[in-house]
């Protein structure tokens, strides 16, 4: 077997031994959550909260998705493969998100499936999906599939050691965003070679790209109420939640055309300073604004300093 | 009159004839579904059965429209037309779903309208976009609206005798799926011309057209969940539809990009096969698997041979 | 300091100083709106009214900012400021929005922020954008912002107005639909030259243009079921504007391409009329339907002469 032929093999194998390995965990740990259900008199109000909380589930699906999926199509070279291995990663990392956060949380034995560990298991691959960004072009589908169990299982982790501590991270800006910032730098630095060090000629951006970034933007900003409240407490809490997002979101639209009117060449406006927008809406809650938003500048910067 | 005044004439003149056949057949048979709201006291929960429900329908609405739309637009030739006509087909096929499909369900001489009509309107022009798959660029407008009048119509009585014969069609894997397919086929056929066997130069796909396409197999992929769970029994039954698409959606992205890298030359991956993902995604009922996904791997061998 | 100078720091001083005003008025005159919540015993209830309609309000926010932004890309030269400055504009108009639509309606000198405010600044924007066709490469980012202050406020007024006066103005036709065409026409010709009279060479459009157009059009044209109902009377009423629009958009489609086949060089579809089909199935409430779509059709002679 020629070492063309191993590699070619490589991927599929891996793929369908994880696929196998989750059908067979699937089957030992994971039931349907319904005692919802078990009440004959509360059928309506417990039937609402799944319904209830599906749309918002289908909008975080749309941002991990569509949203991520879109959000690196500006690399001339790599906008389908973004949108491909977007895709890949986040179907592996949601079955793996589910077992393990499930493993930490099992009802006698067993990890019930509702619409909460479903919205879950979506965020737990966005920590993967943020480090995409730093090694985009640098990795294949194997390294990004390992990339996905290593990153998601330490995520899985953190988060339950944060519960434990009792430490206060609404929205997981830093289980999420911070850790997967800087996980995806520690990966690029990993895999940093002096030759890419003057910008890959693959990494040009041209128009019709950029509007297909925008898609990417858009839906990441619009659906950003939705990620942050999905979980959050039911009533006035969630509503809060989505309120404060919705304006700050608004507010730092304007701040972020200020200021790449101001930074750029020529007082033109830079894309990339719309999404600087979303992720610095993140800060209503008062903690770590600047963290979760220097993931995109630091990416920029290292990655992405050819396109400007 | 020449040949090519008729031509042009033949559309408008059939698209107004049917609009205005369909307002008069609407005023004959078409009122409100209104004894949702009858009774006084119970009006909370019967204004949650249309709104729990609707945003479900509006997930099936841009499966529709933005999905099955930007589906075909891979094609270089194509794109504009693909979503142009599927929005043509779709708007005319869901008032005559209305119609054929109430036709069997009177309630006192009437087609009463609710949220489950409308969706199920959707659900009747997904068989005509599927056929539509087939026969992308050897039918103009006209045919395509009498292919939707026929088509439609046997799928309405199609699902009659489904339900008076008590077969079991979860997710209508017979009733749209296969039958779209296989209407598709048979069309394709009739139309067939041995001039065309080797590939229309207009079948070719370039690069930003396949980002189109994502998507359009990226929003089927996603509200796939909604689809099959928008008219099942409501409560437990519903959230198990959703739960169990979700996770076989996923499941089958990566057994589909590994079977992809297997096939395709170089281990490239195939935008095709993500799309395969979500057809397969269908069984988990059990039924009808393989006729589900077979529609889209027949008309890649009939209709797209040149693209691969 | 020089002239270009000048003009590089306007704009972002402009945009910093309106924020900063808006935060300030935030400040002094907005809160939560949580008498929803006050009575232990209805929570429940009340829950709902927020998250049913949530779903409704995501819809109306996809349609202004991926709707409205992708609508008019194509326009080979300002795809991407029409996504962007579209972007600027409706974030500004909607904080601006809530504090002109609110201090007609003060609670005890506070606007209180719940789910409908966030529809209604939605809407605000709407005026804005609408207008914004008809000066699309005409004007500045400052100049924008001017316009917005002005419109919105100007907006409000008519708004309140309307409703002191009775008016019935069901879909905002006349506040937001017929008020944005004229005030964009207006603006146009304040903005008129001689010399851009034989069309601008930036206006061309191009193949994939147009399929960026389709994004917005598509979105348009499926949300606007939730557009039409979502402040509308809960139950019956929000009902039957869902069901009126959903059946007056699908029958404009038929219409609108049959037109647009007569009318158009050799038969062929224009995406300009889909366009007209969204705007014209406004007209199920029996007003002012030709006003409603008038704004397309005017900006079309006037602005887009070059592009058909």
């Amino acid at each position: 077997m020629s070492f063309s032929t191993n590699m070619r093999f490589k991927f599929p194998i891996l793929a369908i031994v994880l696929q196998i390995v989750i059908i067979i965990l699937f089957g030992v740990f994971v039931k349907y959550d319904t005692h919802d259900h078990s009440g004959p008199h509360n059928s309506t109000h417990e039937d609402n909260t799944f319904l209830n909380l599906y749309p918002l589930f289908q909008d975080v699906h749309v941002m991990i998705f569509v949203g991520f999926g879109f959000l690196m199509t500006f690399l001339k070279r790599y906008g389908f493969s973004s949108v491909g291995i977007n895709l890949l990663i986040a179907a592996f990392g949601l079955q793996w998100g589910i077992l393990m956060q499930g493993l930490w949380h099992l009802h006698g034995g067993k990890i019930e499936i509702g619409i909460l560990k479903m919205i879950n298991a979506d965020f737990s691959t966005a920590t993967v999906l943020i480090s995409f960004g730093a090694v985009l072009g640098k990795t294949s589908p194997v390294q990004m599939l390992l990339m996905a169990i290593i990153e998601i299982t330490i995520f899985a982790c953190n988060e339950h050691l944060a519960g434990y501590l009792g430490a206060s991270d609404t929205g997981a800006s830093m289980t999420i965003h911070a850790f997967g910032a800087y996980f995806g730098l520690a990966a690029a630095a990993v895999l940093y070679r002096p030759g890419l060090k003057n910008g890959h000629e693959n990494e040009g951006s041209v128009y019709h790209s950029d509007l297909f970034a925008m898609i990417g933007t858009l839906f990441l900003w619009m659906f950003w109420p939705s990620f942050n409240s999905a979980i959050a407490d039911p009533g006035l809490n969630q509503e809060m939640a989505i309120v404060n997002t919705y304006f700050s979101l608004a507010a730092c639209v304007l701040t972020a055309f200020a200021i790449s009117s101001l930074v750029e060449h020529k007082g033109k406006l830079d894309m990339m300073f719309s999404n600087y927008a979303r992720c610095c809406s993140g800060c209503n809650t008062g903690d770590l604004c600047c963290w979760r938003s220097s993931h995109r500048f630091i990416s920029k910067v290292t990655n992405l300093g050819t396109t400007t």
